[in-house]
């Protein structure tokens, strides 16, 4: 961990306003899920068929939740091994942000279209969203660690190695669920549940290896 | 109060998260509150009935508001004794993240519910979700605290005990309001009323002990 | 300002909270004014009519936007000479904070409202709103300045009077606003126009105060 | 950099504010890109035409995103060679969020007209908007940075002219895509895409003479 110097200044507040993007985006997940419309359910016993027929809503949002808490805690271990930011890592960071922003749309989608003819379109532009993120992941951190450019001195070369295969599974996995989306839909959601839940149980391997 | 240890910058990074978190969700229920449309009260005088009519939307805006207000300040309470995190309580607490974001649709839903045939379903979901987010805040405490697993060393074990006695009462009395939702919406909905303001008093005498 | 202790971080962490707040309310304000719909305007030289009967939504966002951030400020300036809080003050804090996220609807009132044969209503819970935010500060204040109670000890004292002398104003002002929408929206409207330009500017004494 | 002072607490708490702000400005603008109604396209392979339908949705959220992400990074900068605020400065820095928080309306209006008969309009609207936000934050500069008055003393004064130098490229910019919106759209939406990208890479230059 860097003085407090200057660069860990900068840095500090670029992670706290990325936390904050995170913040706010994992929170909008939960106006995906409409409550259904009173007038149209106004027969008795009526809500609860309702209430259950938006299982897919709520599937979409909690795999959308646990991803997006998932790549923060990456990005969080990614801040606690760099000391300090230069302008393009801004922009790489800037264009990762934008992408788990975006993440609300695809999960709408998965959502509104897991039963229509198309569903399995509506897979591959949620498990694209992934891939394309996790591939801007990749290039942050090789930006970051090329040369120990961004990277804290003090940073044990061995942890370095760890995340860097770590990393490369992620594009490779969400390219799995991507092409799965077109023979299954339920194939590639699960590939997707599975993700999120596999990374963040080996997340301890990674951020174990710092203590 | 832990030193400014690389610990306690990590268990400070996830507080504030967290209240990120809590902050957003708490002011989305704003959301939940409809304009009514003036197209369909375009007689004059019919405003002040079509704001009166909305009663339901602004009970359960207060009752969330100040639920999630209390969540907020449990956790508040928590983070000052923990004095570390590991991966697996960042899981359990991006759980409780994950329901305390997700409040907002069962708020949404015992607003439009609350004169419907199926008014029981919507306010068994409502105090439903409470109970689950009240036994995942006891699992997240019970996780801390065993042992001293995460707390700081210096936290007096009779506040330990009166914090593990207050919690067990949340899982139990959010219970009550789920099933008597199945016998009148009014009952369930004023013990969750009760329970929003009965922990806002009672939280005195837990950050009293702090003191 | 009060040193580093637990109770100044107590204090910080509310501040940031209700920060978090506030900058959440003051930016969903956006969300009110709504893209007239494409569909309806598919005539040609039909957008920028459309979007000049949009003013009654420009104008309730920039009088709410500037209130809100008049609030802001006062909160801020309130715990610069807070140093510690107890719970009956958090819960005054959270009925503030509540009022601040509900100014969203009577915001959306207004602007939809406003030329129809029942906007002095809406005027009125508008001005209604600030009436009762006005009253809270006040508690709010009375409660941490009564016999110095929360503020730091070295606070001068003629400032604690001028602050009591000037909240006063607060809820005499929007009162009259909210009376004279019962007569004519326009100039309900122009008090809490006035008013949220007259804050901004008086504000300089304040803060000046402390310099 | 200022020390630890009443008067950094202050900016640095105005700082923070106003990153919460644009995190949440920039984060809302997901929410203008809509889910194509699943009934509205029923038939199959209907959705992959109806999402490239989106295409301006896309364009106009990728454009804002990066504009606003270049807004704060200016702001950063800005923040960094301030060492106190007044109540004028406040004023300023208030109007400049509302401005940002703006942003919003604008690109949901060019996303749903790009293709109606008075796009030029929503276009105007949408570079009006950079206009008025790029003349506010040269104001913002100019009072700062006037006879030193909010200025660090130890900033370096080449650095000084540089930064108002750069500002003043914004206001005529975005007035070239406004003015370039009444002949044709494409080379408006053309312009603005290329600023974002233009103050994107030459950031670098203005950090980098911090450095």
């Amino acid at each position: 961990m860097a003085a407090d110097t200057p660069e860990s200044k900068e840095t500090a507040r670029l992670e706290t306003f990325s936390d904050g993007v995170f913040a706010i985006a994992i929170t909008l997940l939960i106006l995906d899920i409409h409550v259904p419309p009173p007038g149209g359910t106004a027969a008795p016993n009526s809500l609860l068929p309702a209430l259950l027929k938006l299982w897919p809503a709520y599937l979409a949002y909690v795999i959308s939740f646990v991803t997006i808490l998932i790549m923060w805690l990456n990005h969080h271990v990614l801040f606690k091994i760099i000391s300090r930011v230069d302008n393009r890592f801004l922009l790489l960071n800037g264009l990762l942000l934008m992408l788990v922003t975006f993440v609300n749309f695809p999960t709408a989608l998965l959502a509104d279209y897991i039963e229509h003819p198309d569903r399995q379109i509506a897979a591959m532009v949620y498990s694209g969203t992934f891939v394309i993120t996790a591939i801007v992941y990749n290039g942050l951190w090789w930006y970051a660690s090329r040369g120990y450019r961004l990277l804290d001195k003090s940073t044990d070369p061995a942890l370095v190695r760890i995340i860097t295969r770590q990393y490369m599974f992620g594009p490779v996995l969400y390219l799995a669920a991507f092409l799965a989306a077109w023979f299954s839909l339920p194939l590639s959601v699960a590939i997707n549940a599975f993700l999120a839940v596999f990374f963040a149980f080996t997340g301890s391997m990674r951020t174990g290896a710092r203590t």
